[in-house]
Order: structure tokens, then sequence, then C-alpha cells
């Protein structure tokens, strides 16, 4: 997919998480995806084609949208303070952070079923595995490769229990459970 | 419910649960699980009233199920092994705990903007979490409140993961992050 058309499919694209974050991925039509985007449903076919076409768009979409906001961190040393601020990019702690998580959560449900969002998924789980294990070495974790499995586990986890909390319950989870645990594991380094 | 109501409306849950596993909760209909169950739109409708009240009677029949199939290790005292056993009946290990698993996410997915889902899955985490604190406590953990959260953090992100991996994956998966973590967290106890 060219820039361009990348560029010029981005609010269909950004129409179709917001169902998706809604309602899931079963629901998803593509004439809904175009009433929620205001355009005509041969538009959306146009662009993507077919529903599983849109839907792989939707999932890379979502993707390169949360490699974007991270990566003015990337920027950025290693610190545990760096690593806190880049998992709490993950967790639904505001309403554009929140819509991400039930999107993943809707892909998390469907991808089993569907060997092409099963190699999306565990091409992404490969990737990030190998970056956080990279960033526990660098902060001093003697076993870096489990380390960074149990924190991706952890933090998976952690977004999904959040889901169902209030912004206040949401807090003080994540201070318990993300906090304590970067706590046990760095120090303060 | 009556006991007799609810041993003759399970084979319209277990259809249910096995459509919800499928395709997530979005897509589900009374006619679909009807035609799962082989019994007519008509009987659906008699037991189960209306689409949500059928969606919350299949929570609770999950729900229930995972606790009947626990039940005979909580009848022995406390130890890391029956712990981790334990843990085990929440991992997609088999076919029937995959199958809980695939209910659990879609529930996860959809209970956020349903209340009654929120309140179920709530009152569902405050037992689990302060039945797991007692655990952690009598096996010697110091701070068993927020380890008992950071473990059931880690299964549900476990869980996740588990299902885009090949069985064998999952069983690698599962010794590092979970059986690293109790024994982290409990030594050889």
């Amino acid at each position: 997919m060219s820039q361009a058309q990348s560029a010029r499919g981005a609010h269909i694209l950004i129409a179709a998480e917001s169902l998706i974050a809604a309602n899931g991925l079963a629901g998803l039509s593509m004439r809904a995806v175009a009433t929620e985007a205001g355009v005509s449903l041969a538009q959306v076919q146009y662009y993507f084609g077919s529903k599983d076409a849109l839907i792989m768009a939707a999932l890379e979409h979502a993707n390169t949208g949360f490699l974007s906001r991270i990566s003015p961190l990337l920027e950025e040393p290693s610190s545990t303070q760096r690593l806190h601020d880049l998992i709490m990019h993950w967790l639904p702690v505001d309403p554009e952070r929140e819509r991400r998580v039930k999107v993943w959560l809707a892909f998390a449900a469907l991808a089993p079923a569907h060997p092409a969002l099963v190699a999306v998924t565990r091409e992404t789980d490969r990737q990030l595995s190998r970056w956080i294990a990279e960033e526990l070495e660098t902060l001093g974790v003697d076993d870096p490769a489990p380390a960074a499995a149990r924190l991706l586990a952890l933090v998976d986890g952690l977004a999904i229990r959040c889901l169902t909390l209030g912004s206040r319950s949401r807090a003080n989870l994540i201070r318990q459970v993300l906090d304590g645990y970067l706590q046990e594991l760095l120090g303060d380094s």
C-alpha cells in the first residue's frame, strides 16, 4: 500500500477501529464502516476490496499508530522510568489508549481462528519480546528473556483487568501490579 | 433459576458457549444458538426470554463450570503444586480449557460496554483475588494482596498469549512465565 493510499484510507480505518472498539470484530461490516466514516460503501470497497482486507489493514493501522505514539520515547536513553512510560502507553489510562486496548482485545479474541491474524500477532509479539528483553538486559536483569515474557503477560492481563474498573481503581491496580513488579524486578535503577 | 430448569437449559448454554468461543459475542443470535443446540427458536426463548438473559446465563454457566472443575483441587491442602494445578485449569492446555479461555475473552471484550457484565466480572475478580491472596499468605508470601493482583494479571495475559501459539510453544511459554514466576514468588515451598 502506497503512503498516499494509506493516508487517504486512514479515515476509514479510524472509523473501523471505533466500531471494533465498541462491538468487537464479529459484527463488523463494510457498510457499517462506511456509515461510521461518512463515506459510500463503494469507497470502502475501493480502498480495501474485502472485509478481510479491511480487518488486516485496521490491525496494521492500529499497530502503526501505537508505534508512532511511542517513538519519541524510543529516542530517550534506557531507564526504568522510560520502560514504565512505554508500558503506560499500552494501558487504558485515557480514551485513546482505552480504544487501543479494546481494539487489541477484539483482535486477540478473533485471532486464534484466523491464520493471517495469528501470523501478525506472533510477529508483533516476537518483536516486542525481543525489544523488552534487550531493554531489561540493559537495565541489569540477569535472565532477560523469561523476564520479558513475564512482563508482557503481566501487562496484557493488567490492561484487560483495568477495562472493567473506574479510573481511580485503575490507577490503584496499575500501581499495585506494574509499579510493584518493576520495583521488584529492577529496584530503583 | 431452579435446579431442574438449569439442568434442562444446559444444552442450550453449552451451544451458546461453543458459538461464543468461535465467533465472540457480537454476532450471537437466539436463532444461531437454537440451530447449534438442535432445538427450536421458541425453546431458546422459553428458557432465556431475551438475548441479554441468555448471555448472562452463559456467563454464569461458564463460571459455574470452571468452579466445578477446580472444586476437587480445593479439597486438597495448600501447596505451591496445588496453586500451580489450579492456575493450569485457567490456561488453554486442552480443548475444554481453550474453549473456556475464548469464552472469557469474548466476555472481557464485551464487558466494558455492559454494566451488568462489569458487575459480574468485578465480583468474580474480587472473589478470585481474595482467594489467591489467602492462598499466597498461607504459602508464606509477605505482601499477599499485591502479589495476588500481579499473579492474576500474569495468568490472564499468559492465557491470551497462549491462544496464538501451537501446543509446544504454549508449554514452553507456560514454563517460562508461570513456573518461573511461582518459583520466584514461592521458592520450593
